[in-house]
């Protein structure tokens, strides 16, 4: 291999065979990946989930994770908190002419280890090249399959009154350790970014419990985003205690400098779960016991008066609406 | 919606709920796609085909198509080529800020008129905008997912020899057809691109005959890339005879002038099957009955010799090794 990306490597010819069979077979090789047909082919039954994300990170490389980490912690994500036993990944390559090989490499390592750790198979692939100037470094989609057990409905669209909201830990940690990377921002400890694969936490969560409604990870938008999306997909409020809500210092800190809200900051390795009261304890006592869960809290109860509205409750005791994110803070935060 | 895409479009607030529900939903909706979920979810059982591709072509607008039909037919045909019946889409945008909206729309709209011609559905999506500058115009990247009947075995590793090569139709139409638009040149009549839905054409091919054993849609690279890519994972060598490879006048002249082998050039509407000699005559007479089939004909002969080979007998009378592509004479074609 060259040691830039070049234009032929998206060619579809020898130097594209090249790239397959160096820098992507050769560390993301499976029995499934290794056929190089125009799709793959698996067997699967039943109840599947599929979902995509194009990943546009700057920088690509940040505390706690790089894009290629990120590409497969975002759509395992989105296929668990949908109850989805994830499996199938594809991973599709937008690289501009003159990207440095070794980061390359060091970002498709990052793809195995999460895909390893997740026990998730990268099964299909594309790569293109485009001229040096339209792309900004590398940009990566990920699509992915899961298996749904027959029996479970986990929908935006369950939240019912009563049911209890939890959260499972520290929001804000993915965007702060993002923006601190690119404005040159230095805390006292360094702060990461929580990307991570929840399909393990999920899988815990639902070990002792089938009464879990709705989750959702809290990734562009931020926790408040997210919880306005249950509140109207749902037909219901949601009221929320800031006090219960955990957020590192240096989050906090950092946010209070910038003039941001931590509600409003995405998260990469935190999911919403609104589930039935009665188990919402033993669901929060299992999740703590996950290394991704461990700052886990009940964070609100869904209520049925302001039906599409988020309420909270704040420290100083007042009450306040909190909208879904307007505007645009923080670019290419995933 | 405002005339141009802004940043915060890809926000994840917002502006993003606006995206999807005036531009997205709006169009391609369906009941899967409506949940509007983390992931889709639908029942499917079986052999599953899955497959991406990101589509990247400069100009996105060219004579036969644009970006977005080219991100749907691409992927079905992907599909279609392993004996697939495409079922569902995942739709991933990049787009460059500023972007003008209109575009955006009429790129959905080739997008929905594409799905609707091969009855596919798109259920899943994601959006992102990144900075001005930060990507050049609009990237598009389809995931597919479809059923492989239980009993089929196409791949590219199923070549033997006695199989005859038949070829869909004329070769080279796209890449020229984006060329002639990128470079400003002009031809007596105008040459389309070939960029086409081809999963009916395999269902009709399939309807006579089980005994295709090979099938593959020559894209970047052209149908000599194509062809070596057969050779070498079936250990096989192709020999084909130049006089059968239908060639439109416009392109063979374009690639006169401009210094380029048409067999190199990018089909998006095209499909090379390998099939039993006995079914040959059968399948081509069927294949020509479909409006992508209409300049079908066989073009070669899966031989022993020459293991990992492709011999051209030229319209001379002479042989020659045709090899995969080698640089990147058309960046950016798809």
């Amino acid at each position: 291999m060259t040691d830039k990306i070049l234009l032929a490597h998206g060619s579809g010819g020898t130097l594209s065979r090249d790239i397959v069979n160096n820098s992507l077979i050769s560390v993301l090789g499976n029995s499934i990946l290794n056929i190089l047909d125009d799709s793959a082919v698996f067997t699967a039954n039943g109840k599947i989930a599929f979902t995509t994300d194009s990943h546009v990170v700057q920088p690509i490389f940040f505390p706690g994770g790089d894009i290629g980490k990120l590409s497969v912690c975002g759509t395992i994500n989105d296929l668990s908190v949908m109850g989805a036993t994830p499996l199938y990944l594809s991973l599709a390559l937008i690289i501009e002419e003159g990207f440095p090989t070794k980061d390359l490499d060091t970002i498709i390592d990052s793809v195995r280890k999460a895909a390893d750790e997740a026990g998730v198979k990268i099964v299909t692939g594309d790569t293109k090249v485009v001229n040096r100037g339209n792309a900004d470094k590398i940009f990566i989609n990920t699509a992915g399959i899961g298996i749904i057990p027959e029996e479970l409905s986990v929908s935006g669209h369950n939240a019912k009154p009563g049911n209890k909201v939890i959260l499972s830990g520290t929001i804000g940690d993915h965007g702060i350790a993002v923006l601190s990377k690119r404005e040159g921002i230095a805390f006292d400890t360094e702060l990461e970014s929580d990307c991570a694969p929840l399909n393990k936490l999920v899988a815990d969560m639902m070990l002792v419990s089938s009464k879990i409604n709705c989750m959702r990870d809290p990734t562009r938008g931020g926790l408040a985003t997210t919880l306005n999306e249950i509140a109207e997909q749902s037909g219901v409020s949601i009221r929320i205690d800031e006090e219960k809500i955990p957020v590192r210092r240096e989050v906090a800190a950092a946010c209070e400098m910038l003039g941001f809200d931590p509600l409003y900051i995405a998260n990469e390795g935190k999911l919403v779960a609104v589930v039935e009261a009665e188990d919402a304890e033993a669901i929060l006592m299992q999740m703590k016991k996950n290394k991704y869960g461990h700052n886990a809290a009940i964070i609100g109860t869904i209520e049925e008066k302001y039906a599409g509205r988020v309420v909270m409750k704040t420290t100083l005791g007042t009450s306040r609406i909190v909208g879904m994110l307007v505007g645009e803070p923080l670019p290419r935060i995933c």
